[in-house]
């Protein structure tokens, strides 16, 4: 301590500056995080492979972190909010597609009767993905987005979707960063619907978001060059998809990886399989008052075989509303 | 000049050794290369986009670089390097394949009769690549270019394929991402071809390589989870293909971007097309001696349209015997 004390004195000002910071980040990485096993593990993980010279060092480079993004970083009830934003575009669209008014599940989506909808099933449902997510540039894709989060809200809390985001893990997001890892977004939802706004949400540039996509298509228009995007699936990013994006868009097997559905669960199995430390983590959503409790019977983020995986293999299984002390920025 | 050597006294060492390495950066960033308007246009722009306060700073964050490989940062000459791999994976691969020896285009190829292998046209270079890039897993594919590298060599030069990396390219990269920039690969290429090796040769991580792609599938081998590399083309990323992977993978429109042939003209024109401050340039493969010489009538890497558009439009125009001191860092 006296040590300490002396070679602080003799420091120039900038570095005792660092100091306190640092200092200030070790002592509360995760505030909205209650202490823990949850919270502990992830400590541990991080100290672990970062101590140079430790036998599970990895160096900064390899410190790859993926997440998936619906029901892990932002909420997914009482639809996946991509849905939201598609019904919402249908209706917005209507007085220019007449033709709607014939076609089943459009006609029920402009009446407001969403059970109608899901009725068609996913045919249905990727013929209202495709009319309200093609037929534009990538950059007027970009606006309609933007546009669309200005306005839209959540119907349970009255927020905008962006708000809907969970704060200990934009907290886990930040301190993994400040420990030299880079963070990506793995994700089933598509890459230009996440990309407009992910970067002030999570602090994840464009860059590192993978998700799924539809084919596009370059052309000039108006003698400018222009990205089109086209009514047709490129690829989904579900499932055993994910370890196949991640090899595609990375090239690197992440260190960590934290997701919340059976959808994850591919990825998580390959993030465990590298060799040296691994960090694979599920949140459970357990909680009914603050969130949404749901795991094994629901067709939105459905977790079964994931939450086995994890009991079984010991990975870090979050409790929402044990382990977190908010999970909104909106939460008291 | 005095107030310069005070401060400098009162500095803490480790600060003064910044202070030097700085400046010898900024007194010669691209030694490789002959004074002339080719490397003074790179030093203006990059200039211009990172002085602050300046009317054309571009954030870190959004500096954004992209270059083609073949031709532009390894040579391409007397034919492509990976299908040079091809070539030479098809010999090692014969003696387990005795079914090659009645299709033409592999039998010619294992006597040593490349010209009879090009007469088969596109579609026998395709079940070439197919039959050598696929049926492994990805981490089998990565020992394997690993190996060809380190054994193979190239018939001009008798180097080594990765030592034939153009040094004033390198040192390029180098000084862009000196001032922030980060530098990606967006080549024709594949990009599991070129992964193995482009993190030592230009300091590009994995996940900055855009390149072609075949399809993958995620599967359980022995109990343990691996990708698999499937005979199918996922997506080949040249001409129009170049501007559509790099909003896919990137997702931000480049300021930078360097090219070598009309395979690259998309990319540029994409580049060009973005709102302040950009730089596009050219490769132009001026040097019998030190390298090749050729242009609009080459089979491989053609420049004919790219080079008309960028003398209208005053692109950089770097003219290799002209413009490169030196070519490889194996030259005097």
């Amino acid at each position: 301590m006296r040590r300490t004390i002396i070679s602080t004195m003799m420091m120039p000002a900038c570095l005792f500056f660092l100091v306190i910071t640092q200092a200030h980040a070790q002592t509360s990485p995760l505030p909205s995080w209650n202490d823990g096993k949850a919270k502990q593990s992830v400590i541990d993980f991080v100290k672990r492979v970062t101590t140079k010279g430790g036998k599970e060092f990895v160096p900064v480079a390899e410190r790859i972190a993926v997440f998936d993004n619906d029901g892990t970083l932002w909420a997914e009830q009482p639809m996946y909010f991509q849905l939201a934003f598609a019904f919402d575009r249908v209706k917005a669209l209507a007085p220019q597609h007449p033709e709607w008014q014939k076609k089943e599940s459009f006609a029920s989506l402009i009446k407001g009767d969403v059970k109608g909808v899901l009725a068609g099933g996913e045919k249905a449902l990727v013929e209202i993905i495709m009319a309200t997510h093609a037929g534009t540039t990538t950059e007027e894709f970009d606006n309609i987005v933007r546009d669309w989060l200005a306005s839209a809200k959540h119907p349970k809390t009255g927020r905008p979707y962006n708000e809907m985001i969970y704060q200990p893990m934009v907290e886990l997001l930040r301190y993994l960063r400040a420990n030299g890892f880079k963070t990506y977004i793995v994700s089933g939802g598509g890459v230009e619907f996440m990309r407009p706004w992910v970067e002030k949400a999570y602090g994840i540039p464009p860059e590192q978001v993978v998700g799924s996509t539809i084919k596009t298509k370059f052309d000039i228009r108006d003698g400018k060059p222009a990205i089109l995007r086209l009514a047709e699936i490129d690829f989904i990013d579900d499932k055993d998809g994910k370890p196949v994006a991640i090899n595609k868009f990375i090239g690197r097997r992440p260190i960590f990886a934290f997701g919340n559905s059976d959808g994850d669960h591919e990825m998580l199995l390959w993030t465990a399989a590298g060799s040296g430390a691994r960090f694979m983590s599920i949140v459970h959503h357990t909680d009914a008052e603050r969130e949404w409790a749901y795991d094994r019977k629901s067709s939105v983020g459905r977790l079964d075989k994931a939450l086995d995986e994890a009991t079984a293999k010991r990975w870090t299984v979050v409790d929402m509303k044990k382990d977190w002390k908010r999970v909104f920025a909106f939460d008291k």
